[in-house]
């Protein structure tokens, strides 16, 4: 391949094989990465921190011996702004006074970075990774959301800026932006990331993962990050595997004309696969409005010192939600339970299929107001199950529309392996 | 007083007071305020049946022997349309098609008209008294809502058609469109006054009573309901009475502008009595929160067979309520703990202060597409106390604002005791 042709929108195992081929240098994938941010952001606004000369260090020390690097060569990616990145402000979303850079990696960046990633800089987050938008717009759709909370992560990679980008989920900040954009995203099964140098919200669901262009790339990614390259590697699913459509007790939560198009995308998939209909068990219910509360109560808590110190520069809405968690803490244990007793029914809904395949996003990408609701996602990050969002759908509007695949608690192999399937076939 | 003028506008206890002294007829009253309603229905939409047959009738047998009749002899009145009227269809502010007349009159109703009392009609609920808006408008502001779920009750009232008319509360049915609509809108200690004939919606909440334009008619009302004069008899509060101001928990949630307006309104009243600060303490936080979680649960127990039998002329909004109710039966448990463990610190609340002057509303009565939050009411709904709306302050947009006097439960005489004087003060 020729050092003429632009290395944006190749995929990160096609970077890094080239780099480490000495067919390309990271340097000018660095700058032809950052050539494409500098277009796109005046109406993008997918970042709130670049740093180039940085990146171009980094890029130069992997040139310095490209056949040593590790297995994302050169491959530039994005933070989302509550996780630390070395000599980085880490601002949350937030207008609270940063005091300086941060002094390190979180631990799933520094991973990122020894397999040769190279990060330019960090993404827009809404406040905290709750519910207040920031500046970010959708990438085809000046006036609407890209989705949240990892809203730069995610319209920095579906305009093609970035092959990867790091994002973290509570409720479903991961999938549903990856849903409205359009892209790959993957929420792994809780707690196979350390959080290490992450600001946290909720301690028993914040989860992070990744955003790509291509499940491939989002599996490598989550691996490194993981530091267990084998659970994230992709399951063949062989020769018509089972899918359960799970329409979930949410279904008729959604729009009509949605529900259709997504019907009409899972009929697409029966000439491959062997589509089973699994409804949830009725003890499964009521894990949407569970999920909220052990939310609230736990942003309530780890937020609290934050409030304290710095209340005058919180948003309102923030400051609400915070309340709203104060309110919970009759709920939390008997939500907890809930949860616990739901989660002992998941094999029931692996018993006849592979993977499950659900709605995870009401509709297109909404306006700007908001970042959109995750209510199609809170019940499986309050189960643990490892998400992807496929893309491969296109709403009533015009505007991309995903589904998430899920898998069995520490089946993210399973998870990621469906979603390629999955994905492949809606590309047909 | 000449038979000449209109009893229009009159108060209830005035009207009684000139057709018992045989100064006016009960059929003129009926035929004037029939009169009036028609006049401003067009435009008001406040009732869905109106009787005017029934009406008369019942005038007439008050005028056989006025002297004989009871306190509110020749009183028109308004029923909310889920409450039973003999005679007349009972529809729940839903298209579900309905058989026929009630056979009979529900208790409450019962005993308005073994006290003279007349119904004209029904008024327009909520579909099943919970949050899809009827059409009524505002009488001040056709794009507004006069609240909900009493909206004809409150409207009807306001606009001036009526002295008095029933309405229930299950989170802040009487007091919310009270508020909004500058009227008086009682919300008795629950259980004082007996259900039966009423369409349940929430059974260990739902509480009939009573909209006027004065305490002292809603006072009469709420006795003859409650078969129990002495126990609604405004209490005199006294030389400098003690009203406890109580900000509650949710204060930050009301507009600031509009906090201005209720703390100007309060200042007002330090001529007369006074104002000391209660604050809640802290076992009480999170009501709120409780309170929805036990509505929605008795919500979708009762109207479960109406959602099996009916479904289909439910609107999208009341099946989404009730799919809510069915993913919050986890929560019902700890929710009713919660609200025990919480009432047994109101006597802290009353320390004090005889009765508490407290906010009810967000803020003036918002467009009509919502009737209204009453996310300020429920947690005295939910603790069972007596709770009066007064009228008296603006807001910042010329709209009627009301506030709530509470009191101690089984106080109801104290609660309308509290609301007279303070109506008073606000009125000067």
């Amino acid at each position: 391949m020729s050092d003429l042709t632009s290395s944006v929108g190749r995929s990160a195992m096609d970077i890094a094989a080239a780099v480490k081929a000495g067919e390309m240098t990271a340097e000018r994938v660095v700058t032809d990465h950052l050539e494409a941010i500098a277009a796109r952001e005046p109406d993008l606004r997918a970042w709130v921190h670049l740093d180039a000369r940085a990146a171009m260090a980094a890029a130069r020390a992997v040139d310095a011996d490209p056949a040593a690097a590790g297995p994302l060569a050169g491959v530039p990616f994005g933070v989302k702004d509550i996780v630390e990145v070395a000599g980085m402000p880490t601002r949350n979303g937030s207008t609270i006074p940063v005091d300086g850079p941060a002094d390190a990696d979180a631990i799933a960046v520094a991973r990122l970075r020894a397999a040769g990633a190279i990060p330019l800089g960090k993404t827009v987050t809404t406040e905290f990774a709750l519910f207040q938008p920031g500046p970010t717009r959708h990438p085809f759709d000046a006036d609407r959301t890209p989705g949240g909370s990892s809203s730069g992560s995610a319209a920095a990679v579906a305009a093609g800026t970035v092959p990867l980008a790091v994002g973290t989920q509570t409720a479903g900040s991961i999938v549903r932006p990856a849903s409205y954009c359009g892209i790959v995203g993957a929420k792994p099964t809780f707690g196979r990331i350390p959080r290490d140098g992450v600001t946290l919200c909720s301690s028993t669901l914040d989860t992070i993962g990744m955003l790509g262009a291509s499940v491939a790339d989002v599996a490598l990614a989550l691996g490194v990050m993981a530091d267990d390259r084998e659970a994230f590697r992709p399951s063949d699913l062989g020769h018509r595997p089972r899918i359960g459509f799970c329409r979930t007790f949410e279904w008729d939560d959604i729009d009509p004309e949605v529900r259709n198009t997504l019907e009409a995308g899972v009929q697409r998939l029966a000439a491959d696969v062997e589509v089973v209909e699994v409804a949830m068990p009725e003890p499964m219910r009521g894990l949407v409005a569970a999920q909220l509360a052990v939310m609230l109560v736990e942003c309530a808590d780890e937020l609290d010192g934050v409030r304290t110190r710095h209340g005058e520069h919180l948003s309102a809405a923030l400051r609400r939600v915070l309340r709203s968690g104060d309110g919970h803490r009759w709920a939390y244990d008997a939500a907890r339970a809930h949860a616990a007793a739901a989660a002992s029914h998941l094999d029931e809904l692996f018993a006849d299929c592979e993977v499950l395949l659900a709605p995870s996003v009401l509709g297109e990408a909404p306006p700007r107001a908001t970042t959109g609701d995750p209510l199609l996602c809170r019940q499986w990050t309050l189960l643990a199950t490892p998400t992807v969002s496929v893309p491969g759908l296109t709403g009533p509007g015009g505007l991309p529309l995903g589904m998430q695949v899920v898998a069995p608690v520490g089946r993210d192999d399973l998870a990621l392996g469906g979603a390629a399937r999955i994905a492949e076939l809606l590309a047909e």
